[in-house]
């Protein structure tokens, strides 16, 4: 099986992989590179400084324009709209145009805009008609104009974490090294109060907390794992919602009440968003403060987690 | 007068009505169905298990999946972007693609992306750049990202139904079966105090009241007909719009203040909308809860109508 | 036992009844009636136009003037303060004075001030401090500067009636001919719905229904009977507390939330108060509007009660 | 100099201190007892059960009912008004009267009103024409009706608690075993976070945490201190007072900024109250919960404090 | 006709007017003067360093500390209270104490408190019970604790001017020297704008302008009259309340509407009150500021006003 | 060098300028008009009555409808999308379609939707993805579903205007014939004031005023020049944001402070936006109102600029 261009297709390229098709009425310059196994459809048109991975769909009536780098498994939804200057001016060019990036398996909907110099996470998934104006994280989903995160994919549960804990023992989530922790809460007269013991009640003695607070609801915090901390959150006004990830499961929890606690142990990646306009995370760490204990990208979190196996 | 194909144009279907037009850089593969006095303009795509009615036109750029089908009369704007899988990814195919309905006579804006698995109701207008997340109801107008509906077309008055009892009669409207009702209301130094009578103020005695409650602004209710149930609507606190239609004239209403009753007979189509976000709507009914009293599909509704004349 | 008058004690009148007490620096002129049994305390002064039933206490440093009218078994508090001219001058007397009463049973706490005009009904509770600004209802409980209603005293339980229905019969409440209702409810996806049949989930067929709503929260609403007529009542939105007497048992409960219905049959006296802002009162009656039949005045009420046994 | 009781008095007891006076139009009662330099002004009358210390001032109009405790240099303005049973009624008695207590150096404000049962703390000044419906702690400020507290008395410094740390370490307050920390605080353009240390930047491990919300804004908190048990207080949203004591020092600080944090050593006492209806207090405990750790009691931890010396 | 004075009351200054009258266990010390034909009524005390003018009515149960002054035509109600020490303690006495002067024609109300230092201005109104922390100016009505302005006495009009323009010419009011303009006022779909034509449509030429904004809603502004500068009111913002008084005629309006105007001439004696929240209030003046052309007591208005005639 | 046909495009207009390149399959109708150096992109549709100015670029997948007219120097990016109908149906055709106006150098972003019958301003920039639903003025930015404008292009300076007077003398702002006044504020206690004497602290003596509120925040006001008259800017309540323009240089700034005013001269385009919802726009005008005083259309504007020169 080799390349098909169909006979009304225009393609100036060579750099094209096996059992890649393009269609009719499409238009290829010369200098783009496709990989193997591609689609694309009918009224696509791809400039020179392209590169295209493998297994990658271009529906109808998309153009990539030079800068853009599209990497494996991608998929490109009809009419999906990139650019390459933030302030385009007819005869005007920039000295070199954005580069914009699709990472692996990202899909980006029907009739999409991407504003130009933006990467599109792994596997993010973007809704149809969204118009995406910063950075989308890996497995996020975004929608809207402007585009906002409204989850995340590839979650091992379909719903949110619900809380079964009948006692006062923690429940051990469905990712590794996650527990969840119904606290004692004490209502009278006067007002609420909620307490834990550490050691006893809570799974650590803390070296250090902190408090976040202000954050508007389309912010996404966290987005990073630890080597050795562990984290317990209390969310102690307000909700949020969190995410988190071993690097196998992933799975999703809503901190919306104060005697809510959340233990997450090293090695698993969380994210905490959707704030609430009035919310404030009290996070108690297991470890002082240390820059390097972070891992902030996720291509280097998931080597960590198969190394250790 | 016969089929035209721009010669330009990639036509591979054979099942094409009369006087239909394929314009150039169009591309129709082989098992596509189009009905007469179509228009299908530049640079338009369409795959094989498509369905197309007759007088249907297609702007430029527009592309129609497998999976769309199109009744007589619609009109599909330039660059108008359709799908048909919910969370795409490249070479992962559904069993079957979700099905797009365009009813009959619906206009889809310039630039609307319309999500997979969605019924465009008859006669509705989708404004240019709307994306259209859930069914529109008949006649329905929406836009918007996402696509929220603001009015309905085809109305028998431009204007809003305006109270003009001056007695404490019943106002018979426009919409057969249906009448406005000024309940009495009585203010004084302390507060508003609003009361009818069954039976004599009002046109029968319930078997039954439910409220509705904590409706989302963009939530639209109702959308039914009853074959042997009348009901009285009262929206006690707050404000929702009413669209009442009885197969040959449509009006719509804004119950906006508590005194203002609505009776809807059997055989009158209605929707509620546009709720206030402390609206609470009171309604009483003439029957008990049947399930079997309901006419949920519109074109049901219009059958059963011309029955009876 | 005859009456004693201190000898530091100045007392004018001879209207005194048995076994009262006037004690040292009280000062009563020569016209004032004063019944058996009360006990008239130290620094009090009494003047002319004022009459006292039997067995009243009147704590040191009172003053009752010209128009007030005491009836019997009422407590005035230490320092108590009344007046009889709304807007005082020096030197200008209006061409009568108000008239202030005090309902049997009353008691007036201490430090309290009474304005002018003002009655005060049976067995009401003043609190000490309180400045009474307006007519307080048999019963009431007042505090506060202005004076507020915040409960009601003599009621036959301490606290107000809980629901502990779990089947979907109606609860009889310890006040003849009160019955409290759960109705059916329903949460789903979009809002909540509550439903009830007529003449099978509630008590009656209703001839007429009333909404109550704009209501400041210390307004007190209700504060009658009913001949013939029963009542339904459902809070539909916020909420409001509901006191019910029947004579001999006086009771209370909150009605808030919207499944909770509240029926009231003929001869049972209700006062509804305490709304919250949003609240929204729906009152279902059995009988269409007649003022005839209505009893209004409270002692009235006890007379009809009392005749029916 | 021995007791003056003007002529026009009435003195029926014989326990009155030396030097004390009694003016005219007073009234005692055989069993009250009254200590030494004590002035008893005119219109003042005391029953049977009531103790009062050495120089107290008792301005015109006051009533001291039985069950008054008065306590040494107390005053009691013109016509302040007290009361011994909770819900008078005519004839109708209690079994024994509530007790109402005016601790040491007190005063009591012209027109006040002091409801029954209640203690007045050490010094606590009670404002012109205030209500008061609960015990009022010890140096409280209390004005309005009901009365609320507005500040304390005899702080060691005229002005609250204002931070001057520049550096990060902690700030020696002038209470002894008081510690001001001013918490590291990052804001970006994203959001606030402030972050702290156990054991480093903050004095102590924790054995227990528990977060204050909910709290009404006329509500005081705290009103303790701890044998053993040191606390780390931060206002993590919202603001609320604290006021510190070491027996000796009294002073102020507003807790108002998330990084703030207050560190009570033990034998402090500590009184937390404006709470804004927002306010979430967050404290770290350096013990276990222990009910014997607390010392609730004003007297018994001004005893303590001075064994220690 | 001398003076009266009843056989048990105490009454030992000798400075006491004709025709006044002192009752029943009233006790008046040897230095305070008393005026003639005044009322002091049962259980009044009155100390040395107190003058009390002509007509002067003062009910039972009243004080009269040192350093009250009470000018003519004065009415104290019963059981109100004075007081003359900020932060009274028993046995510590101030250098001096605090003087208390109440104006010609005020009337203080039964059981009313009023602090000690405190100014109540002529003809001013104290509320039964109101308990009076600041100065009151002259006609003020007060009621509450702390006491808050409510109104104006005397007003020439017994309620609030209205608009009854239907013309652009302005509206002379019943005070001298003040008119009323209704602006043009344009309202479109887009918005709201009001204009006004200097010398034309407003009656002067401005030479200056203010804003006042940011007042608190208990705050009295202005309380003072110009000498040769007129001034046009604008509340271009929420509203506030405006007495005008030319010496014999006293009139409120609300100015609640950018397009009311009000001209205040010279010599017309202004109040603003009642500012809501958001108000702004735009002032022009039609001359420069000069501080020697206000007038800010208003004795010294009224004298200047009577010169005028 | 001469005009550009792609093979593939079928060009059938013969009036294109030169140096004009057409690319593959792009279409173009026999009675379109196109300057010179444009460039038209692969799959760009364009029918008979269009008129395209010189050197504008139009992106792929773009349709130019009959009706529209692009001037100089505009760019239209990919997917684009454009209208002629507002309420299109299937063969329904208007008597005459709305022209839509592209002025010069305006650019359309990427995806972006124009609705019929709009003028966008010169030098406009249309964000990718922004649906536009009504005239864009010159230089506006515009963004979002539907579009609002955020600010504007070509402005002298990068940032607003700040404010840097440190005396009371008014600061000259880059664009020429506008000045920027701090007038004097008096904060005391009790509120605040704001004041300025015409003729000496303000720039002239003014014949009229005028006041703007009400104003909806995406509403753009002012959008003229003067030919005489001066204009003195304060917004005494909220903020709005003003554009200035003397034809040359563009300056924005924030009036979000009452004592901030802003001189305007004859001949400089201004335009007030971005209104807060409790904004008051004061404004004193130099001469009475003259509607002919008025330019209202910016390119008149900029003729009599240059004829000033």
């Amino acid at each position: 099986m080799t390349t098909f261009v169909h006979p009304q297709a225009i393609c100036e390229t060579e750099k094209i992989g096996k059992e890649t098709k393009i269609w009719a009425f499409a238009h290829i310059l010369r200098n783009a590179t496709i990989g193997k196994q591609c689609n694309i459809c009918d009224h696509v048109f791809i400039e020179n400084d392209v590169c295209i991975g493998d297994r990658v769909t271009v529906k109808c009536g998309v153009q990539l324009w030079d800068g853009l780098r599209v990497e494996d498994d991608v998929f490109i939804g009809p009419n999906a709209t990139f650019c390459n200057d933030k302030h385009p001016r007819s005869k005007q060019y920039p000295k070199s145009f954005l580069q914009t990036v699709i990472r692996k398996g990202a899909s980006i909907g029907a009739g999409a805009v991407i504003l130009p110099g933006i990467t599109i996470g792994m596997d993010a998934m973007i809704g149809a008609g969204a118009v995406i104006t910063r950075d989308v994280p890996p497995y996020a989903k975004v929608v809207g104009n402007p585009g906002r995160i409204t989850g995340y994919t590839n979650l091992s549960d379909s719903k949110p974490f619900v809380n079964t804990t009948t006692t006062e023992e923690s429940e051990r989530l469905r990712v590794n090294g996650a527990y969840f922790y119904k606290m004692p809460k004490i209502k009278d007269l006067r007002e609420n109060l909620s307490a834990g013991e550490f050691g006893s009640q809570l799974p650590f003695k803390p070296k250090r907390y902190f408090l976040v607070f202000d954050v508007p609801s389309h912010k996404i915090r966290g987005e990073h794992a630890h080597k050795r901390c562990s984290q317990f959150l209390l969310c102690v006004k307000g909700s949020c919602r969190v995410l988190i990830d071993d690097g196998k499961n992933r799975q999703e929890m809503l901190l919306d009440k104060p005697e809510y606690g959340l233990e997450i142990k090293p090695l698993v990646w969380g994210i905490q968003y959707d704030y609430s306009s009035d919310a404030v995370l009290l996070v108690f760490a297991s470890e002082h403060y240390d820059s390097a204990d972070y891992i902030r990208d996720y291509n280097e979190f998931l080597e960590l987690i198969s190394e250790k196996e």
